[in-house]
C-alpha cells in the first residue's frame, strides 16, 4: 500500500488527506491540532492521526515521503527546519503551499546536503478539490518526480489529467504563481465587466441572468464565471459584502518577476494594485489627490 | 414552418444560416455576392436564396423577420436603410451585429416612427456556433423578443440554455459590449502569464502541457485557455507570429462607457490600450521618452 506523510490538515490539506485515502494511500497524519486531525481519522478509513511530528517520523516506512500543506512562510519553515532534524538520507519532502519559488529553490539545495530530496508542488482546485480533483504542477528531478508520481495521479482529477512534472525544483511553485498571476486578472476583469451592467440602470439587467447565459458558448466561459454565476443567483446587490479583497504573496511574486526579467505584466499587476486599493492603501494618495485640487482649484475638499 | 431573411453570410452569418436550416427554419438568404449565396443554398435543405433586398422582402411572408448579420457600422447603416425603406409596419429587423448599444436605441426610434420593430442581438460563439450553438442576447420589447424566441432557440446550444431577453433595446448590444470587454482582459491576463512563463528560461517549461494541465480542475480553466491550448501545441515559439492585436469597436465602447458612467474598469482598459500598443500606436511615446532620457542624462538613443 503506498504511504505518505502529510503535515497540516487545514482546508487543503483535510480534503487532499480524504482524497488520498479514498484513493487507497494510507495518510499518516499530523496537524497543530490533534482534534482535526483525530477526527479525519475516525472517518477515512486509511488515514492514520500522529500526535507529532516525532511520531510521524518513527511509523512513516523509510525511505520516507512528507507532504507538507502549511500556510507559506513562517508555518512552512519552522516545519521544514523540523522535518530537516528529524529525516534521514533517502527522504523526500514535499512543499504543497503556495510558496515563493526562490524559497525553493534555496530549500532544496540546504536539504541536498543533508540527502534530503525536495519537490515544490502547486496544488489548485481550492475547496472543490476533495470532489473534482486537484490541479499539480510538480518541480522535482527526475527521481524525485518518479517517487511523487503516483500520489499526483490519486489527487489529480484522473490518473492521466491534472498533473504535471513542470520542470526543476521551483518550477512547481512558479508555475502556481504565474497561475495565480492570471487568476488576479481575469477576476479583476470579470468583476469590472459585472460592476459597469450594474452601474447601468436604465436596462435594469439580471447580473445572474447574464452570467448563467454567458456560461453556454460565449468566449468568456469559464469556471471562475460559473462560480460567479452561483453567487449572483443568490445575492446580486452584494450589500451585505465589504469592498475589500485580501491578496496573498502569489501577486505579488508574479509582479516583482515580471519586473525582475523587464517582461511587461501590466493587467495582472494593476489587478493586484487594485486590490491594493480595495485594502484602503490607495486612500493616502487620494487625500493629497484632493489636497492638491484644493491647492491649485480651490476645490472643496471631503472631510472625514 | 418557421421563416426569417438573413442578410449577411460572413462567416458568422453562413453558419448560424446553417444552424437555423438544420433547426427546422427556413432561411431566405442574402449576401453581397450572390455566389455565396447560391452555395449555401445548395447546401442546406432549407436555406433560399435571394439575389436581392427586394426579392427578400417579397418573398418573405409578412410579418416579416429579417436579421442582419453585417459588419458593424456603414455596412449595417446601409442595410438598415434600405431595409426601413422596403418593410411595412409589423415587421421585424433584428440587427446581429456587433453594434454599438446608442445606435441600436437610435435606430430603434426612428423604425419605430414607421411602425417597424427592432431588436439588437449580440452573437457570441465565433466560428465554433454552428457546432456549439451561440450564445444570444437579446435587447427588445416584450412583442419583440417573443417574436424572436423561436429563432434564439434554435441558433442556441440548447432550447432553454444560451440565450436571453436580456433588457429593453440596446441591452443586447450593451451587454455583448462588455462580454467583450471582460473578454480583452481575460485574454490579456492569460497572455501576460504564459509571456512570463515563456520568459523563464531556466525551467525550460512546456507552454502546451502547463495549458493542457490547467484544464483539469485550475482556478483558471475556461474556454480561452482551451483554446490556448490547442494553438500552443502546434506552435510554443510563435515565431511566424506578428505581435500586432487588432481592436474592433466593443472594447473602445466598453471603455468609453466606463469613463461615461464614472465606473473604474482599469484592467478592461489597459487591455485596450496593451492593443493600440501592439499595434505601433505607443511608439511616438517611447520616441518621446528615449529623447528625454536623452534630454535630461545623455543617455544614447537608439536610431531608427
Amino acid at each position: 500500500m503506498l504511504e505518505i506523510g502529510l503535515y497540516g490538515l487545514g482546508r487543503m490539506g483535510a480534503n487532499m488527506a480524504r482524497r488520498l485515502s479514498r484513493g487507497g494511500v494510507r495518510v499518516r497524519a499530523l496537524n497543530r491540532s490533534f482534534e482535526v486531525t483525530g477526527k479525519l481519522a475516525a472517518e477515512e478509513a486509511n488515514v492514520v492521526a500522529c500526535a507529532s511530528l516525532d511520531e510521524l517520523v518513527a511509523t512513516l516506512p523509510a525511505p520516507r515521503i512528507v507532504w507538507l500543506m502549511l500556510p507559506a512562510g513562517e508555518a512552512t519553515d519552522n516545519a521544514l527546519d523540523a522535518l530537516a532534524a528529524r529525516l534521514s538520507p533517502g527522504d523526500l519532502i514535499v512543499d504543497g503551499a503556495n510558496g515563493y519559488y526562490k524559497e525553493a529553490q534555496r530549500r532544496s539545495a540546504t536539504l541536498a546536503d543533508k540527502g534530503i530530496a525536495f519537490s515544490d508542488v502547486g496544488v489548485s482546485g481550492g475547496i472543490w478539490g476533495l470532489a473534482n480533483g486537484y490541479c499539480l504542477m510538480a518541480g522535482a528531478d527526475a527521481a524525485a518526480a518518479a517517487r511523487i508520481e503516483p500520489f499526483l495521479k490519486v489527487l489529480a482529477p484522473t490518473p492521466d489529467q491534472g498533473w504535471l512534472h513542470a520542470g526543476p525544483v521551483g518550477s512547481g511553485h512558479f508555475t502556481k504563481m504565474v497561475h495565480n498571476g492570471i487568476e488576479y486578472g481575469m477576476m479583476q476583469a470579470m468583476a469590472e465587466g459585472f460592476a459597469l451592467m450594474e452601474a447601468k440602470e436604465e436596462f435594469d439587467l439580471d447580473l445572474a441572468a447574464v452570467a448563467e447565459l454567458w456560461r453556454h458558448s460565449s468566449v468568456v466561459r469559464s469556471w471562475l464565471l460559473d462560480l460567479t454565476t452561483d453567487f449572483l443567483r443568490e445575492d446580486q446587490k452584494l450589500e451585505a459584502i465589504e469592498p475589500f479583497v485580501a491578496d496573498s504573496g502569489e501577486g505579488r511574486w508574479t509582479a516583482a518577476e515580471s519586473i525582475e526579467r523587464g517582461v511587461p505584466t501590466p493587467v495582472m499587476s494593476l489587478a493586484l494594485m487594485m486590490r491594493f486599493a480595495s485594502q484602503g492603501k490607495a486612500d493616502y494618495t487620494s487625500k493629497l489627490l484632493a489636497m492638491m485640487r484644493k491647492g491649485f482649484g480651490g476645490h472643496a475638499v471631503k472631510e472625514g
